[in-house]
């Protein structure tokens, strides 16, 4: 069977993997789709050489179906349709303890810490395996884990219906939030700077404007009335925009860190103690986040295919890295089965 | 009758006041203590001179007597020892609609924007007099202001019983916290520069460390057992206590930001995000803050009489301030009345 490994020294290869039968308490995936994000451009940058041990068969945006039971798995059967929540914890250190597991203080990110989804038979922890309803498809499920980090974020930003929000960064997960943001009742707009990725937002019905040419406080300010917008998600991971997060939230308002930051950022306390904002950090997601991504594809509600600019097949993983570094990517999936040839 | 006013270019003078009769709504106060804080240093140094306009009768912490009752005010007798909640908040912005009159978008702040409490005679509205209970002697009802402070910013942070608190900075404000926090059962470390303050800080039972000296966050990492601490309050308003403070909250922790930052501050948002920390402005207080700072002081659970350093007349106002800039005074109150002279 083939996968996608990162091999140390910024290097993408196509490998053979071994496959062995799923362990007690594991499932054998047959890995259908694997989408490619973020922090997979930074592990195949060698970003991440400190955390990361190859060679690492990557990837953690999965879709499959069940190919083998492993000893004590109840409840699942061969061909069963299903994604994976790609989080284990401790259960034993104080974030866990006190209901964070998501965040818990040892967590193991499967794809990052160990081996992920860019392979054809996958064994997984029956425990992260998440049933997929009748009527989903698994290219569309391979949407469900950023959809999940779009509801967790949103979820985080106690958002309410008819709340104005303001998402900064048009990428896949500043899009996902958005469509989960107007899907809750909100009304929303985006700022992005890239003209391509601000005409497929158009097309997906937000406003969307140019932070680089335009004065977003001021628009905000206009487009609320002068009250300052409900809900600010920081999702650039651009200096410029976390520092304007200040000037764009309403009294009392709050502001979202979804982005990761490589540096410390310039923040407005003076603004922050004025209007008593509230600034929050968001990562990952808990279970409930799952299943309510799960809910939202298969309803639909969420414009997941037009965020999808490239479907690969897994030997094209490393160029398809390379669309999504240069800004020519929005949402790449990898067809690790082989079904269908780009 | 006199106060002390600032008159401009960074000067303060004694003045010869005129006492009008108390308007319709109003109450005509015998001032009797009024405290000095940080912000009317900022206004005796000229930082404020664009918002104040000269001659400015300062002072917003303050205790006293009704002298006079004017038409149509009920409830209220010559005699009546009371305090004042220096707020005046329009009712109509985005703010006041939604609940948060302390932070109306076009707050007038007694004091600042109207003239306060430096005069023996002063005329306020109804509205803002807070009635002071048997067995709260005027002087220490001058505190009452700072305390609401301490209550807003204790009940902003949704601080538990058995919850560690951090506080840094060891002025008034950062004594007064730790001291509502204590009160509300929580475990308390202080952090602050000053020998002089920490001393003070030790006296009243508190754990305090020399930030310019040692290892904050590994202290606290020790002091918390690894888990770090519920809630962190910034009241130094230094750039090194801010960027520290992320390194200082556990998992899900909450960072309250307190002080005047003056210019834009580094803040590490990517432990912001890694941790879900959470980032809270707390400005002034509400009514509800106020009533309760009455009720801690008048059954002395805060240890408000070792904050006050100095006490001194009227006339010597200016003089005194120029001890708080020198960091050589703590609380300093002024007897506005003349009962006392230093």
């Amino acid at each position: 069977m083939k996968g996608a490994a990162y091999v140390g020294q910024g290097r993408l290869e196509t490998v053979t993997v071994d496959v062995a039968p799923p362990g007690p308490g594991e499932l054998q995936i047959a890995v259908a789709y694997c989408g490619l994000c973020g922090t997979d451009l930074h592990i195949a940058h060698g970003d991440m050489d400190a955390r990361v041990r190859t060679p690492l068969v990557f990837g953690h945006e999965t879709s499959g179906t069940v190919a083998a039971v492993g000893a004590g798995v109840e409840g699942w059967a061969v061909g069963d349709p299903l994604t994976v929540m790609p989080l284990s914890w401790d259960g034993t250190c104080a974030a866990c303890l006190a209901g964070h597991q998501h965040i818990c203080q040892n967590l193991v990110f499967v794809g990052i810490d160990s081996p992920g989804g860019l392979q054809q038979r996958w064994n997984v922890p029956a425990s992260l395996a998440v049933a997929l309803p009748p009527g989903l498809d698994l290219r569309t499920a391979a949407l469900v884990e950023p959809v999940a980090v779009a509801v967790h974020d949103v979820r985080r930003s106690e958002l309410q219906v008819g709340d104005h929000a303001v998402v900064l960064g048009g990428g896949p997960i500043g899009v996902l939030i958005a469509g989960v943001a107007r899907d809750a009742g909100a009304h929303v707009l985006m700022a992005e700077t890239d003209a391509a990725r601000r005409s497929r937002i158009a097309e997906l019905g937000f406003p969307v404007v140019d932070p680089s040419a335009i004065d977003v406080p001021a628009e905000v300010e206009r487009w609320t009335g002068g009250v300052g917008a409900d809900v600010v998600f920081e999702v650039s991971g651009a200096a410029a925009a976390a520092r304007s997060t200040t000037a764009l939230a309403r009294v009392r308002g709050t502001i979202v860190i979804v982005a990761i930051h490589a540096a410390a950022r310039e923040i407005d306390l003076q603004r922050v103690f004025w209007r008593e904002l509230r600034l929050l950090g968001a990562r990952v997601y808990q279970r409930s986040d799952f299943d309510r991504a799960v809910d939202l594809l298969r309803q639909g509600r969420i414009p997941v295919d037009a965020l999808v600019s490239h479907v690969v097949a897994l030997e094209e993983t490393a160029a398809a890295m390379d669309e999504l570094a240069a800004g020519r990517a929005m949402k790449v999936l990898v067809d690790v089965a082989g079904q269908v040839r780009a």
